[in-house]
């Protein structure tokens, strides 16, 4: 089979579409001739050499993809070859073929296409297990978005609404905040112009805070928190380094969390398997019921990926970048 | 009745024991003629201006008393007059007469002096709520108490051992580590001279980190702390301000969180009936089975409120400071 490999750590030209050895499913794995692969900005870390893949992980870039079941390892039920299905991945989506353990298998959900579906495993997955699992976001308490203009965004916007919260967002441009607004976001805050801890301290402070900027938000992000709030991080954008204020976390009795999905084992409390069966159980529905879809910006052929981290570190992105392979045709 | 009042903020001896009007139960509340109360760091502050009471609560110091029921309001029902009862206050201790919710009202465990009684609600309160309620401490798990020696840290200690978890506790002297060690902390980790990182490392990391000290330790409590652990910061002896690095919370999925008891609302999911409810249920049968005891370091005349302050504020407090009334007697 092909796939993108990384010749060195470096800028995205040293991406290159190769020949390599196809993996085999093990005990409870499936194998899945790939449709598309999602872009995360994981991705562009893993091949700027700061985030190496968690031992026993594929090499190979890539945390969702869509495709078909082809082949089942020892043990797996309930997957048949010819299923079309999504998956949350450790890695190895940028690929012709990729194996995952069954419990990281998602079905396409009904009305949605078989390329758009392989955007939904990541963010769906990293938005429920911070938001609901961790946070516990309730009907009628306040959301706050930041980047909801992108991948995962649009995914949180779309979800917070789904399950009865109020949700502000923070965009960066004309398009983006128009995108935050149709989602459901409102008020959606412009960054670059206005502040949004007054607009969201003018409607009682958010409850759950999804931040993708780490340490230029830190300090703000706590002002914009109710009392009892929580602030998930799941992305340093803004840097990896703040001054933290206890006493104006004790004196809201505010969380801070920083959860991310890939480097979880699978079992367990805080495993992967719990939140792909919660996710299925969950969002599922809302995307069959038309109230949470796949944003997807561009899609691109998967021998271009150096091309789609050329967009998506230009910023900008508005929704899911898609490697599409020659399945998708 | 005679109460403990605040001249001015100040020294501890702005305070006085002065002649005061006595409280009257409303609904749902109980007055309760005081035996002894608890003193606690947070009536440092309160003395001194920087820690106001909650809206509603008494403008009198003391966050947790023992003594014995006289009077219930309308919609009371489990209580009676003559019952030997502790409980968590929102403010009022240091007087003859409190007046609480029943929901905060707690009977005093078998085999637990009147007196002592009063040193159990609060850190009793404090530590279910923030290692089990909100950092999910399992057994086999480690945990990590800062401040061993203390009211807070002496319980801490014996609840987590009574969880089953293995517990590393910090003191600052002789007598304070051997207390810890007696207490069932293995080791005590000398604060002076010890690294207690290193400690903890070597036995694989503390899932969770139950810490007074807040700004000073923040970030080697985050490198103490295994994957997925968690750092509970109930006091800020430390300093209320460090700098936070967001990566290495996210490289191990980390939580910080700040769950003060006082201000918290009485129902609801994060209000003191819950935790008062499951105290009772929980904690109060391992002090039953001996497991826990009130650690009592000295009992004072509550009318030399002024000098339990400087016992506390010159440090070396090894348990609780208890306040007596003439019923103690």
């Amino acid at each position: 089979m092909h796939a993108i490999t990384i010749r060195e750590a470096g800028e995205p030209d040293v991406l290159e579409w190769r020949e390599v050895s196809a993996p085999e499913p093990g005990p409870g794995e499936v194998a899945v001739d790939v449709t598309a692969a999602g872009v995360n900005r994981a991705d562009l870390a893993q091949r700027q050499g700061s985030y190496p893949p968690p031992e026993g992980a594929s090499e190979l870039l890539g945390l969702e993809c869509s495709g078909t079941v082809v082949e089942s390892g020892p043990g797996v039920t309930g997957w048949r070859p010819g299923d079309r299905v999504c998956a949350l991945l450790s890695g190895g989506g940028y690929a012709e073929r990729v194996v995952v353990p069954a419990t990281q298998l998602l079905p396409v959900p009904p009305g949605v296409d078989q390329v758009d579906a392989a955007g939904l495993p990541e963010v769906a997955c990293t938005v429920w297990s911070n938001i609901v699992h961790e946070a516990g976001l309730e009907p009628e308490q306040l959301l706050l978005v930041h980047g909801g203009s992108g991948g995962i965004g649009t995914c949180a916007i779309q979800l917070g609404r789904a399950l009865g919260a109020k949700v502000v967002a923070t965009a960066g441009s004309e398009d983006g905040l128009r995108l935050c607004e149709e989602l459901g976001a409102s008020p959606a805050v412009d960054y670059r112009e206005g502040d949004f801890v007054t607009e969201v301290k003018r409607l009682g402070g958010a409850n759950v805070i999804l931040d993708n900027m780490g340490g230029s938000y830190l300090d703000r992000n706590l002002s914009a928190l109710a009392t009892d709030g929580h602030l998930a991080v799941i992305g340093m954008q803004g840097g990896r380094k703040a001054e933290l204020d206890l006493g104006k976390m004790l004196v809201k009795r505010l969380r801070i969390s920083t959860l991310g999905l890939r480097g979880r084992p699978l079992e367990g409390p805080h495993g992967k398997a719990g939140i792909v069966h919660d996710v299925r159980q969950w969002v599922w529905p809302m995307i069959e019921r038309g109230e949470v879809r796949p944003v997807v910006w561009h899609r691109l052929p998967m021998r271009e990926a150096a091309r789609a981290h050329e967009l998506m570190e230009a910023g900008g992105v508005h929704g899911k970048i898609l490697l599409t392979t020659d399945r998708a045709e």
